[in-house]
């Protein structure tokens, strides 16, 4: 299966490249703004997988181009570019299609990290509401270690909550992150459940920045 | 060490009651609006302990008594009995006292269950709020499985967040976490850090509810 990666250069971006296209046979197509910058990084990435023996198929395309060619469209960019590359790819994207929204609204302040929930009700949901119609909206990924997800060396034994309102498109996305080794991908439900799931990546961070020896955290439900 | 359980017949103040008595020698002092259900309650704890070959000092009060009586209060009662139950033991609370705030505010719809914050941020916060001054208050066990936690055969393996603005009372209040085996006590930071803690438990319940054979959850961070 094709799987594009909208904003495929960043962190949660190179994270999800790397790790499905050395544990699977999927077509990842990472996408940029600019096509250039997204070539440049498709370099990097199959250079630290061809170190480790995997041949894959990734390729660096402009996002529209990378929509265009998936059935699976991860937004894994910014929360305040989420609306803007919606609107940028909705030509490019066809009935049935999957768009999958990894982001989270974030602010800090002197206390910590906090939940800094959209209008909408959450950036998923944000994402629901832009979606051309046919579009299903899953999110997912939300609360992934960036850093351990791009470390082909790390353990994960996490897990990512799943959620959205079309039972197969939810499926499909909680099969495809059960592809990625050590990762469970657990449903919760519908998009407005989205809200608390995304709460939670503010919270791992405050857990990690006030405990000695805890970084890029995960999570797991038990 | 003498700890208060207000509420110490729900649910959750009862696995607290169940577990320190069965891990550690404190005293534990079971706390109800009505004293003769505290102390009815207190039997049913004290035969299962004695099941188990368990000499526990565990007693039953009205609230104010016990919360006269311990140096850390819980107040293991629901959201919406926190600032009357803060109010009926204000006068029982001594400077350096350490009130402890597991609950958590929770709606339900037809989608699922979501985090109902106080207008105070968090019901911690609304606890700091109510608590009279020198009182330090720490939240902790928000996220607890009660079930879990009051059937003494049943691994934890899990974590609680423990948030307050008193070092000395939040170290305090982890230390005591601890004590309960399989419980890892983790520093989330101050009060304001602790709406995303509170709004982990309808999450946890939405998790449990859509995934076949999972049900009473913690967390692990890891």
């Amino acid at each position: 299966m094709r799987i594009a990666l909208l904003g495929g250069t960043g962190d949660i971006g190179q994270g999800l490249a790397l790790r499905w296209a050395y544990d699977t046979d999927h077509e990842i197509l990472v996408g940029s703004r600019d096509p250039d910058r997204a070539r440049e990084k498709v370099e990097e990435y199959l250079t630290e997988l061809d170190s480790r023996g995997v041949e894959a198929s990734v390729k660096g395309f402009a996002n529209e181009m990378a929509a265009d060619r998936a059935r699976v469209v991860v937004l894994a960019v910014p929360p305040y570019h989420v609306d803007d590359t919606v609107s940028s790819v909705a030509d490019s994207l066809s009935e049935g299609d999957i768009l999958v929204s990894p982001a989270t609204g974030i602010k800090r302040d002197d206390e910590g990290f906090h939940y800094h929930r959209p209008g909408a009700g959450s950036v998923t949901r944000l994402v629901a509401d832009a979606a051309p119609e046919g579009v299903h909206v899953v999110g997912a990924f939300h609360n992934l270690p960036a850093g351990r997800l791009a470390d082909l060396d790390a353990d994960l034994g996490i897990d990512t909550l799943v959620v959205g309102d079309d039972p197969d498109a939810t499926d499909m996305v909680s099969r495809l992150a059960e592809e990625i080794e050590g990762l469970r991908a657990l449903n919760a439900g519908g998009i407005a459940n989205a809200p608390e799931i995304e709460a939670l990546t503010p919270l791992l961070i405050n857990v990690a920045s006030n405990n000695d020896g805890m970084h890029d955290l995960g999570v797991r439900f038990r």
